[in-house]
């Protein structure tokens, strides 16, 4: 121990090998709670107990002299038993110490090396994606691991679980400059915070030259994406974003498929590409036929977006806001067995020219739900409940009201009129009565107060969010499809099928874990082993990064299923 | 050995423990070719290279005196550490011997316990079912198996992974007398045999007073079942049937939830039921939207029954023959998440007094498909491809034909006419553009050659075992769903929602195997155990049986989820 606790911190975490303290309660070493003063009073009977036990050895005890050999020593066995050393060396009894001590320098020696040849990773989050990232990484016993949370019990169970791993509470909000200094004693950052923070991330990441991972797009920088790619490029430094499903797999797959193509002279003329995170289909009987592991918000928000993309030439805007984006929902056969729909995602037209197939006239990215997500969503849209703007109803400090009360007042309604009435004045608005019995499932008419959040949105949000949770055996679902139509020099067309299906397993990792957490955890491997040496920032395009990721992702059990049709006769 | 082998029966197996030789490639002992005489000449060049190795040591040899003790025996060392015995008395280097022998000894002795106190299971069949049943009942290590089947090698197999598993080639068609003689050496027989010959088995097993288990309905026994009832009570065994997955396990669960009902004073109202096996939809991709792991012909032939129904008090019936039955089905939504459809199965009405549960005005069950399977199937019953009945075409000594000279035969075509102007024709028979796509894909306008068998059936089906056959990383899919409504004493009405889904493992044991082998391994522990006591022939129906057997598929991963619905507002 260098130091004393206190009472503000009354805890360390002291690491005898490398003999430094720590404010942790997870990683190596003895967690020590240590006193200035301790009482020195031992009570009578104590006293006198052990006075007792001790007084017949006395005399054997005052025999002992240190200038004659320890085998002359004439004492009783109790008293020459327990001399542990004697004339400078361990008695025969305790000769084993210096055993010990051996294989402790033996073992320290090579942790010490270990230590010095390591590479430092800093996890910044420590949800449910930075398990299969810190497991990836710390299989590798070169690798050591900071895993930063605004959450510290999060990153200490992760830590807990994984050798080489540290937790550390980090909250980059209040304490920007603590993100800072961990970063400089980094390698690589992989960061898993929610995307408004990358820009903050990025800025230390240049100013230390520490390289750095996400799994989020590359537009999530915003205005300043192409002034960091030129800095980083000149701090020497790679930002490596869009490492995860979607973005991520995504294009590994979608790449894979174009450059073969391209070499064998063919053209793409359409590319169409669907993902879902959804439930294990066994699992998805609720009115949205949909689950939720970690905040609904962001999600609900998605489906408000606008999209655009393109089909045979002709270009579809949707207006964002939500209902027009729900309305243009279709149905999705291409897998059989699932019961799925689609709407598209955002914008597909900027992927013609970063994919490289200006030759498509089809270009289309879509989102994957079970058939009855979207009208279950305008429902809730007529209903306002997906209202992304504050309600004075829902102002955190205003009365308390129930479910009830708030649908009421979301259509205008006296809040205490009957119930039957409501359900009429309701029924009128939603628009069917398959969206009215959705919102009685969903509890808008139950007597429980409401958790006020400001708006109808964060507020039904956080209502199913613990609703509408995995249960304890409950697993998800990934799945991504990409249907690329292709034209040979021959004039022979065919339509490549790429499917990817995971399942999360039940107490284990979800399939969204999985499939996020991998390529992010990979792409940081190949960069601390330097397999990666291309400076800027950039999304994982290009054969020398997509072919090694595919691979390995092969080892884990996520490869996709490849089929082809000839589609010319 | 207790003979020599002979060129008929060139191998036999000894089992050292028991003294015995068996037939068999497999199961405890030595496999032996014993030949009578050996040619007994050594070329010259090794009888000089022994000979001179040996000469050395020949005085040492002369000096031996086996009445003087060993230790004043004065020979070299090579000659000394030789000698085995001495005097009666292993030399001390070989005094190891002594402990091999007891421990021999022991080990023997407990063999020989366990026989005498083993209890003797029968299995007759090998195939994908098997492999659960002898897995289950082998965690006991006082149970022996023998597997016996028509294939040598699947029955080896199997025994070859498991402890105290015998295989016996046993063809029941040809020697009815060597299965007589295996019945008899049991205490129970599980026959997966196909269900047309359960009857013999059970013939045998009420003379040898041997218990029987089977997972097929006991209408598989024909007009027999009722004296083959009170002949097994006569002989004091127990034939249980019905111990699998669809019958078997939707009994147990109909009756935990019926008897729970009725404790309560609650009356069921309606009961339907439906269940599938299927590939796991990401493997549905094919134009039946199915997978087989074995002959389709069966599932074809489910395909052609008629089938009786009651619904809110209106019986309903199907004439055999496909199409009315595959016109009949309908969208099955209640697990959203997948893509279902149903159409009846056989006769449902039977089940009001078989399950005492008259009180129901509704009482259905159904097979489960995935959307697509029953279009399909009316588009080759239009074609003709689904006739159980001979055809000229298909004599096994005719001339060969394509599959496209096939389709044209059924449709009285020309077989060399173009193959746009068949389709043609095929379009209008098939009666959809989607049907006759189907056809395409299945390959009925290839230009291979047919395998044939005299029915169209026949030989489609063996056309589509190995062109739907389940892939190396496919798995199946179990699902069984049970809707149950309810009527309470004080008026309010419920539906319970019984739902079991269950996986395929790739590489492991499939769905369909779980969920059909362990009812039936546990039936028979429990008759082994002496759990069921009851004479006679019957169905898993009474508490004592279906709820041990629930917990103990829970055990295995094997549980269904229940839901209660209140449906009185």
């Amino acid at each position: 121990m260098n130091e004393c606790t206190t009472i503000d911190k009354p805890f360390c975490l002291y690491d005898a090998d490398q003999h430094t303290n720590q404010e942790s309660f997870a990683g190596p070493g003895v967690l020590v709670c240590s006193i200035d003063n301790m009482p020195a009073q031992l009570p009578r009977e104590a006293t006198d107990f052990f006075g007792e036990l001790l007084l017949p050895h006395v005399p054997d005890l005052l025999k002992s002299d240190a200038t004659s050999s320890f085998e002359s020593y004439e004492a009783g066995s109790v008293v020459k038993n327990a001399v542990i050393a004697s004339n400078g060396k361990l008695t025969p009894n305790f000769s084993y110490i210096d055993d010990l001590r051996q294989s402790k320098k033996r073992s320290q020696s090579k942790a010490m090396s270990t230590h010095q040849h390591s590479k430092k990773v800093l996890v910044l989050g420590a949800g449910y994606v930075a398990m299969p990232v810190v497991e990836y990484l710390t299989r590798d016993n070169n690798v050591v691991i900071t895993v930063a949370s605004a959450v510290r019990e999060e990153a200490d169970q992760l830590a807990q679980k994984f050798q080489h791993t540290d937790a550390v509470h980090l909250d980059v909000d209040k304490k920007p400059q603590d993100m800072d200094k961990l970063i400089q004693e980094h390698d690589v950052v992989v960061s898993l915070l929610p995307y408004g923070l990358h820009g903050r991330v990025a800025e230390s990441c240049i100013n230390h030259k520490v390289n750095m991972v996400t799994a989020s797009y590359s537009h999530s920088f915003g205005k300043q994406k192409d002034s960091f790619s030129s800095r980083a490029e000149q701090a020497g430094i790679t930002i490596l974003n869009e490492m995860g499903l979607d973005p991520g797999i995504d294009h590994l797959l979608a790449m894979d498929c174009f450059d073969d193509v391209k070499e064998l002279g063919g053209k793409v003329t359409s590319f169409k590409s669907y993902c879902g995170g959804l439930p294990a289909p066994e699992f998805s009987d609720n009115p949205l036929r949909y689950k939720f592991s970690w905040s609904p918000r962001a999600v609900f928000l998605a489906a408000l977006n606008g999209a655009r993309y393109i089909e045979r030439g002709k270009i579809t805007e949707t207006p964002p806001g939500g209902v027009p984006l729900m309305e243009s929902t279709h149905a999705f056969n291409c897998i059989p067995g699932f019961n799925l729909e689609a709407y598209s995602n955002r914008d597909s037209l900027h992927y013609l020219k970063e994919y490289g197939i200006e030759s498509a006239t089809t270009c289309m990215r879509g989102t994957l739900r079970y058939k009855g997500y979207a009208d279950c969503l305008i429902g809730l849209m007529n209903l306002g409940m997906l209202q992304p703007t504050s309600h004075p109803a829902l102002h955190p400090d205003g009365p308390e009201l129930t479910w009830r009360q708030l649908t009421a007042a979301l259509l205008n309604q006296n809040p205490d009129n009957l119930v039957e009435n409501l359900k009429k004045v309701v029924l009128d608005k939603m628009g069917s009565q398959e969206r009215l019995q959705a919102a009685e499932e969903l509890g808008l008419f139950d007597d429980t107060l409401v958790v006020k959040l400001d708006t109808p949105l964060n507020t039904l949000a956080h209502h199913l969010e613990k609703r509408l949770a995995y249960g304890k055996n409950e697993r998800d679902l990934v799945i991504l499809r990409h249907d690329i139509d292709i034209a040979w020099p021959n004039k022979s067309k065919e339509t490549r099928e790429i499917t990817l299906v995971v399942y999360g397993e039940p107490n284990g990792y979800t399939a969204m874990a999985k499939t996020v957490g991998y390529p992010a955890a990979i792409g940081t491997k190949m960069l601390l082993d330097k397999e990666i040496q291309r400076k800027g920032m950039f999304v994982p395009l290009t054969k020398d990064i997509y072919r090694p990721v595919l691979q390995r992702l092969e080892n884990e059990g996520i490869k996709a299923a490849v089929r082809t049709r000839r589609t010319d006769h």
